[in-house]
C-alpha cells in the first residue's frame, strides 16, 4: 500500500476495539516521529507514550470523554517545550558535534543563531514555534501509522492545562499540544468508519503559478 | 523503499540541481497534501505551487537568498487563512453535505461548533490555529516527497510580510507560513548532503508510561 492509498485508508477513528498494536509497528511509528524534520533540527518537543490503563482512564474525562483514549492501544501525547533555554541549545549543539564528529567550536555561529533567536522571542512565542514543529512530527506520525495500517485519532480537543497538571508536564518544561491514540477501528460501532472522506477540491486548495 | 527508509534518505537539501520533477510525482505529493487531516476537517490553508522562473527569482532575495528557491523544480508556499470567517465555515458545511449526500440541516450542530469556536477567538488566534493545521499538511508533503524520492527543503526562514506582499496573499485572506521547494539534491555542491543526520535519541525524545 503506497502513501496515497494509506492516506485514503486512514480516517479519524471515533471508536477503537481495544486490540493491541504489535510492538514492532509501534516502534516504526515512533522512529518515523523521531526522524521527522524540525526548524534548525532542534526537535523542541517530547512525546509521551502511554500504555498504562489507569492513566488512560484518568485522561479520558480530560479529553471530552472520547472513548478512543481508553480503547486505544497506545496513547501518544505530543508536548512542546514551553520555552527554549540556553541549556537546551547547548545540549543540541553538543549532540550535533558528537554525531558529526566535529569540534563544538565549528558550530559556534549556528549556536549563536539559535541562542539569539530564542532570546529575541517571548517564552510564549518560543512555545508557539515549538508547537508548530511538534505538528510536523505529529503529521509524520499520522502518516507512518497509516502506512502500518494502524488507526489513529488526531485530537486537539482536550483540556490542555488539566492534562499538563495530571502528567506533571510543567515541571518538565512542557505543554501538551495534541493527542494521538494508536489502535484499531471498531467498524461496527464507529459512525464515521464508512462515511466518505471530505477534502477540499484541488482547484480550491492549490493555486498554480 | 518504506517510510522509514524514505525518512532516512531525505534531508533538507541546501543545493538543488534544477532538474524538473515529473508531473506525476508532483501530483502525488499534492494529493498527499490534500488528503492530510486537519482539526475539524476544515483545511484552513491554501498552497501555492510556483513553477514560474521569474517569480521564483523575485522570491529568492525574500528568503535569505537561498539558492534552492531558484534551483527547485516547484516551489510550494503554505499559507494559512488569516482568520476563520462564517462564509468559509458555510462553504465547508455545504461541501461536506454534498460529499456525504446528507441535508445541511444534519450538520447544524457541527456548523455551530465551528462558528462558535471561530467567533470565540481573535483573528490572530484563528490564524495561529490555522497555521498549526498547515504544518500537518506540510509534514505530510515532506514525507510524500521523500516517498517519491523527491528532495525538499523545509523553510521557515524568509520574510513573511514581504512574501505576502509579493504574492498578494493579504487580498486572498492568507498569510505565508512555510516554503517547500521540490527538486533534486546537488550532491557535489551541497555541504549537508553527506553529513550524518542528527536526531534526538529515543531515550530523550520519548517518555514511556
Amino acid at each position: 500500500m503506497d502513501i496515497l492509498q494509506s492516506l485514503e485508508w486512514r480516517y479519524a477513528s471515533k471508536r477503537m476495539n481495544g486490540q493491541r498494536v504489535p510492538q514492532e509497528k509501534v516502534n516504526n511509528i515512533l522512529e518515523a516521529i523521531r526522524l521527522a524534520p524540525s526548524s534548525m533540527g532542534l526537535q523542541p518537543y517530547t512525546i509521551l507514550v502511554i500504555e498504562d490503563e489507569a492513566l488512560k482512564k484518568q485522561i479520558r474525562p480530560i479529553a471530552f470523554n472520547q472513548p478512543q483514549i481508553e480503547e486505544s492501544s497506545h496513547l501518544l501525547v505530543f508536548a512542546a517545550w514551553d520555552n527554549i533555554s540556553p541549556a537546551q541549545v547547548d545540549e543540541y549543539i553538543k549532540h550535533t558535534a558528537a554525531v558529526r564528529n566535529m569540534p563544538e567550536e565549528a558550530l559556534a555561529d549556528f549556536k549563536n543563531t539559535l541562542l539569539n533567536m530564542a532570546a529575541s522571542r517571548t517564552p510564549e512565542q518560543n512555545f508557539e514555534w515549538a508547537a508548530r514543529q511538534a505538528y510536523i512530527a505529529f503529521g509524520t506520525g499520522l502518516v507512518a501509522a497509516a502506512a502500518e495500517q494502524v488507526d489513529t485519532t488526531p485530537m486537539e480537543g482536550f483540556n490542555n492545562a488539566a492534562l499538563d497538571e495530571l502528567l506533571g508536564l510543567k515541571e518538565k518544561g512542557l505543554k501538551s499540544v495534541t493527542l494521538l491514540p494508536l489502535g484499531y477501528r471498531d467498524t461496527n460501532n464507529d459512525w464515521l468508519a464508512n462515511l466518505p472522506k471530505v477534502r477540499r477540491k484541488k482547484e480550491k486548495l492549490f493555486i498554480m503559478q
